[in-house]
């Protein structure tokens, strides 16, 4: 097996590459083919996926894991659409993201390429394989789809819908490909030699494991231990409002509000926010300074202010000023998403400089960091890395740059002192 | 010692956030500072880099490497120029990428930011302390600076420079350390959790080592096996003149030409080309089918054409069309820089396309791989990843982003079916 699995990123490699110097066609009719085998496959699809949810419902699978784990007629009708869409947008590859006149007739270009050779390492959720497989040959890049067991078959079929639609357009499948087993994804997470990026999709603890495991480059989060700061000067329906969206509008999200931040200057006032949080059902778990104002809050115990309960429980810290606020987020957060209250223009301009985190709002809800929200487009993830991309990615996310130069002969020993000097002219991208 | 360096690591963190968060003009102060400290102690660095010097030359250092642990009144003039330089320049922080307006008083930018906290390790050039030093100081990270114990004298004095400069501009100087003796360069490495980015400046081996002992995106590369390949087409004179710009211009450099890569249709032209190279001093290894059309050439051993040689010697592969040699690059190459010589169109573009290295070129000597060739200014490195910087990268490799949204109260609830639909409207940036 753990042979197989390096065989199989080898071929990803050769594939991925012959794949990535195609024209921009060939990848729109692969994700066209696509969204048409989902549809003439889509009883194979169903009945895969029945397979995997009878034995999950046999063994100890929570009722939320069955939801995401089944597929129903409606599910592969959007997915359906969203690979139509892709099939449709203009080739990102080989966009040119700079030019430059070095000389008379010495152009260089920064393009847009692929990066390589994707692992995927999801749970559950076998939408992943259609999602994230279309995004990668939209942008011209292998994917290897790690899959948990309990969607083993479900996965299979939509792997091999995947494959068929890249060979019925010529091209080797072996760009998209099935890896089946812990032991074959631990094999790969081994070989940065083979592997470019990994996206996990799943828990935390998924995660942190992947991480902990490997040294390839992991895109992704953790956590998000997200807060929401109200300032002396916040405006208390508002403070209410951002705090409730925050925490109740999906509080398993990873953007969901789990520390809110209370300056003690607004403590007088926090009994209005907390009275709204309250009604909407949630736990507040307040340290000894905000206590007092907050009838019927518990007191606040270790770890409070340092986790996320991805549930209807928020806690409540006391800071003194934006200076500590700030600092309270760089020590207890997980540089996700902060944001401020405030109607004091120098307060959230502070802030705004001053955190240090992939997405930083003032006056709007944590649950904004999303890729959809910020109009990018496909999400592929959200990554609280500080290097390649942070925060919500969006198709860009899968590619990396090139840097093309086309000369009529020069040599780099015909320019310097006394010979000839560089233009270094800056001409515009069309 | 080991804890030291992290302590040093996490001051270097906290100060980092700060100077991060302060305006612009105070990272222009600190290097105007800078430029002028570099005059007033001259005296000093160089005193420390004779004290250096005398050691090094009662030991075994070669000759290359005096010259360049070597400081001169010169030298330092030149690194003056650089900060001043960089001290005029716009500030690169707050920058706005994007700009989109989700809905009516809900902004959203995504701004360059501080990559945080850089480690740079770095042999026998003190002038690395000041270039990079003040690199990072204009792009508000933090660097901790590791030199080799060859060069302790000389960077001491020079860190010193930059810490008093950051001091007397108010902040505080930790943004700038020096870490000495191997064991505190280990514990850094081990640690992805105060370090964000090393740059390693140095050999091959140095870079090679550092890769396989952190799990810290690294941006560097461990060697330039760069080809240059004479299609069908080349013309012969114009191959020649490549072949030994590539090759002779600087041999030592990544980006020298390592392997000719020749079209067994160009072979029976090939003797021009041989003579040039030959003339210019250069040892020839030849495969077999090359052999016969170069006299005076060597038969390749095993290792030729994936070497990278640093020296007037060239491997002399044969192949067999555009795809063979793009194959060959593949498998031989270090996706640095790789270029082709044609006179067909076609040819060329078919090579653009087909080569997975971070420069391709058409027409141009390999040598052109180079920062300040691309007009990037100053040059942080060169990077053979493909995730975050690739290929010569400027003060671009030192910055990442963070997303900034501004609103009037908006939570995420607002919006969805038949409630309030986001505008995302793209802005000009500014």
């Amino acid at each position: 097996m753990t042979l197989d699995s390096l065989q199989i990123a080898r071929a990803a490699r050769v594939a991925q590459r012959q794949l990535g110097a195609r024209p921009g066609e060939v990848r729109s009719a692969i994700l066209a083919r696509l969204a048409e085998l989902l549809g003439e496959r889509s009883a194979d699809i169903l009945e895969a996926n029945r397979f995997d949810l009878d034995a999950a419902a046999k063994s100890t699978l929570a009722g939320p894991l069955l939801d995401r784990l089944s597929l129903t007629e409606s599910k592969l009708e959007t997915l359906r659409d969203g690979v139509l869409l892709l099939a449709g947008e203009p080739d990102p590859l080989g966009r040119a993201l700079t030019r430059t006149e070095l000389d008379d007739g010495l152009m260089l270009r920064q393009v847009h390429s692929p990066i390589g050779v994707l692992l995927i390492i999801f749970e559950s959720r076998p939408d992943a394989v259609i999602q994230i497989g279309s995004l990668a040959l939209r942008t011209g890049n292998a994917v290897l789809l790690k899959g948990g067991s309990e969607a083993l078959h479900s996965n299979r079929v939509l792997v091999d819908c995947l494959r068929l639609a890249v060979s019925e357009a010529g091209q080797a499948p072996d760009v998209v490909s099935g890896v089946e087993g812990r032991a074959a994804a631990q094999a790969l997470l081994a070989h940065d030699d083979l592997i470019d990026l990994v996206i996990p999709r799943g828990s935390g603890e998924l995660v942190r494991s992947i991480q902990a495991s490997t040294r390839i480059p992991v895109l992704g989060h953790a956590e998000g231990i997200c807060h929401l700061y109200l300032h002396a000067d916040a405006d208390p329906e508002m403070a209410a409002r951002l705090a409730v969206d925050g925490k109740c509008d999906y509080p398993a999200a990873c953007n969901a509000t789990e520390t809110l931040l209370v300056d003690r200057e607004f403590l007088p006032r926090l009994g209005s926010v907390a009275a709204a949080l309250i009604e909407a059902g949630v736990e507040l778990r307040c340290d000894a300074r905000a206590l007092p104002h907050v009838p019927g809050a518990v007191a606040a115990g270790e770890s409070d202010g340092a986790t996320e309960y991805g549930d209807l429980i928020l806690a409540v810290r006391t800071v003194d000023g934006v200076d500590d606020a700030i600092d309270h987020i760089h020590r207890f957060g997980s540089a996700h998403t902060d944001a401020i209250v405030s109607e004091d223009a120098e307060a959230r301009q502070r802030f705004l400089d001053g955190v240090d985190s992939a997405s930083v709002f003032a006056n709007a809800s944590t649950r904004f960091a999303d890729g959809f929200r910020y109009g990018l487009g496909a999400e592929v993830g959200i990554s609280t890395g500080r290097i390649h991309a942070r925060g919500p990615v969006g198709i860009e996310g899968l590619l990396t740059t090139r840097w093309l130069l086309e000369g009529s002969g020069q040599g780099a020993g015909d320019y310097g002192p006394g010979k000839r000097a560089f233009l270094h002219r800056r001409l515009p991208v069309s």
